[in-house]
């Protein structure tokens, strides 16, 4: 071997664990490419006795002494996969400070404190990975990095949570509920018991920030991205949905319009031919719109122990390849732009819009008239009586505003008793 | 800027058009970005009076002295867009003898000649890059290189010609015959006048030879991969396949089993729930199993002057990052595996299988058993009659060699007229 890498590891859960097993399964093929070889110094967890079986199978050296990784001379790569922000922070500001490279699976972290913690890194002469931060194991953060540098993206899409898309796509294939869907990926381990960041589309948020940065170069705070979870999708709407050649997705979306970038995570309606339509269950996907490649998507799982580590070991692969050119550590992503965000409400969009009303024929015209007179866009107009013997709509409109369906939902309103009254954007 | 480099271009058609034009469209963010600064100094022609407006159009310096670039001191970097093989291969020798960098598209050339090239650029210290050369504006050839180094890859399938996917999704569409689409791919350019090449699978197969290379470390000859293209393939198997709820789809593939690699290119049917299977008309796409990452697909246009071009746009901007490491110039692929050829005759596929019959039932108890008694593994026994008032069979049968299949096929012939006898393995 010509070298020799010592590697510390924060944590050593299910992401933790993985790293050691794939460290040992590919550790020949490793040391042939790129003639370095890989040792695991010490890892840190909090309960030693807990993690005493992994610890024995791999020989790995634990400590619940943090300092013993942040503050040993030995180490040159620190990875972060411990989860939560507070240690996970304070952790890596003080690996990088001791001129350590840091690899990290943190989006929460890196979503919030990114921009932060990269001017740390920079100043210390230190890389700051973290792949497998969005879309687990697809390398999607290292392609856009790498080859849309010749290229201008003008707009990302993403399936980048896989617990919502389990929950979609087990409610379009088997008539669930929105409650059955989450009780089942529960079970399965894939929803936590408090669901919240999964469901109420804030996971998402998170990897749209850092896709924003990659793809537009642009930092964006959480709040600047316009978050809409699934928690109010129903059957119904999924069935309205398929009826007319659409799956609902829980899409973000970054888009570069003529009045700047547009960020927003919310269920969306998808064409079945697209190729998000046949991203199924827990697996992610990335679409990207650029001049130069025209439409590429990049398709993987998007959680699990193997894919995540996979991502981290690839990381540091290339924080190796780096860590001896000292002079001259790249960002991951060295994008910047001066973009400004565009106001939500001017952009124009595709809208699905469905609502009931008591089952009287004749207001069909009239309603039809509204919508007419405040929009000239409708593409799909379509009635039919439902098992309830309500009356109800359902009606596409191309390019339309937000502001502009809301005031068409209150003039119908105003004249009309309507209820279960849904809206999506279309893709 | 910090840093000039001066390019040379071999031809000016399609692709070769597409990167001055995406050179200047991007030239502030690769300059922001690199600190480079990209000059095309000359770019050779046949005939340079054809070349006139476009030239005119990117202030371009023709020449039709292909030495003025293999020649030239002040060029660092040659691009090869000419096409063809023998040219080609002798100009992109000559560049590298002179210590040239070469950049090429040219999957024919890198296919069959690659080892020789590869080899000579690494005596020459020099880069061979050649992205572009499978599935056009897909950036996998990199990205296996770089992100599969931690990985272990299993298996393969591509669908890596755009013109023989547009001519069977058209098939499956709009139902029409092979000629049908045929026609149709020639008349929008998708297929040459003489469609060898495409329709035959020769093309598929050059890409999977050097996806191969990148994916199993193993180079292979042309002869080596078993290659069967479209030219049989019917409406009547589309749509039978549909029934079942398959595609059809020309992939090219390659897999690592226990006796070896087997590498192939033929007409499979793909269940519609897998990615693949909504891969539509020009589109490539690339999926990947593998221990780490488990899955992943890769997809974008498969050709087109904008994706292939930014892809060599892409090759440029690695050998402008390496061109300064003289000493330790790595080849586009550095993973060398000795591997050996499986024998396809032992390898065990899942199959379909349909052929006619005069229509007398009686008989159908009579094939059942013979098919039982050949193979365990009917997983699907279905019978019909046809339009023509046939007796059809079809028969999905898992996991059986090719001999196999053949040797049930003359069992069944040897007692029964049979007629339309058709097979095609699944994925």
């Amino acid at each position: 071997m010509d070298k020799k890498v010592r590697v510390g590891i924060l944590g050593l859960g299910t992401v933790g664990s993985a790293i050691p097993f794939l460290l040992k399964e590919q550790q020949n093929k490793i040391e042939k490419m790129t003639k370095v070889s890989i040792e695991i110094e010490k890892v840190f967890v909090r309960n030693i006795a807990s993690k005493k079986m992994i610890a024995d199978k791999f020989n790995l050296n634990l400590t619940s002494d943090i300092s013993d990784i942040l503050e040993n001379d030995d180490i040159q790569i620190v990875i972060e996969v411990m989860g939560g922000t507070e240690l996970a922070k304070e952790s890596i500001i003080t690996a990088l400070k001791n001129k350590k490279h840091v690899i990290t699976a943190n989006k929460d972290l890196m979503a919030q404190h990114g921009t932060e913690l990269e001017k740390i890194a920079q100043e210390n002469k230190c890389c700051l990975y973290y792949e497998a931060a969005v879309a687990g194991g697809i390398p999607i953060l290292r392609t856009i990095s790498n080859n849309y540098k010749v290229d201008k993206i003008t707009s990302v899409y993403g399936i980048v949570n896989g617990t919502t898309n389990y929950m979609l796509t087990q409610m379009t294939k088997q008539n669930w509920t929105y409650n059955e869907a989450l009780n089942e990926a529960q079970k399965l381990g894939f929803a936590e018991s408090d669901p919240k960041n999964d469901v109420e589309g804030i996971d998402a948020a998170y990897k749209m920030v850092i896709l924003t940065k990659f793809c537009f170069g642009m930092g964006l705070d959480m709040k600047q991205v316009s978050t809409q979870g699934i928690t109010k999708v129903t059957l119904r709407d999924i069935q309205l949905a398929n009826a007319l050649g659409y799956q609902i997705k829980l899409l973000g979306s970054s888009k570069l319009t003529s009045k700047g970038i547009i960020t927003e995570v919310s269920p969306l309606l998808v064409p079945n031919n697209h190729p998000l339509a046949s991203v199924e269950n827990e697996m992610n996907a990335v679409f990207i719109n650029s001049v130069g490649m025209e439409e590429t998507m990049y398709y993987g799982p998007g959680a699990g122990a193997n894919p995540t580590a996979t991502s981290i070991l690839s990381d540091l692969l290339s924080v190796i390849e780096l860590m001896d050119q000292t002079e001259n550590i790249l960002p991951f992503s060295s994008f910047y732009e001066g973009l400004t965000l565009a106001n939500q409400a001017e952009i124009m969009s595709k809208y699905f819009l469905t609502f009931e009303l008591e089952n009287t024929e004749k207001m069909i015209e009239e309603i039809k008239m509204i919508i007419d007179m405040t929009c000239s866009n409708v593409v799909h107009f379509q009635t039919q009586i439902t098992e309830g013997k309500k009356l109800e709509m359902i009606i596409l409109i191309d390019k339309i505003t937000s502001q502009q369906l809301k005031e068409l939902i209150d003039n119908i309103r105003n004249k009309y008793k309507i209820n279960n009254e849904v809206s999506y954007k279309l893709i």
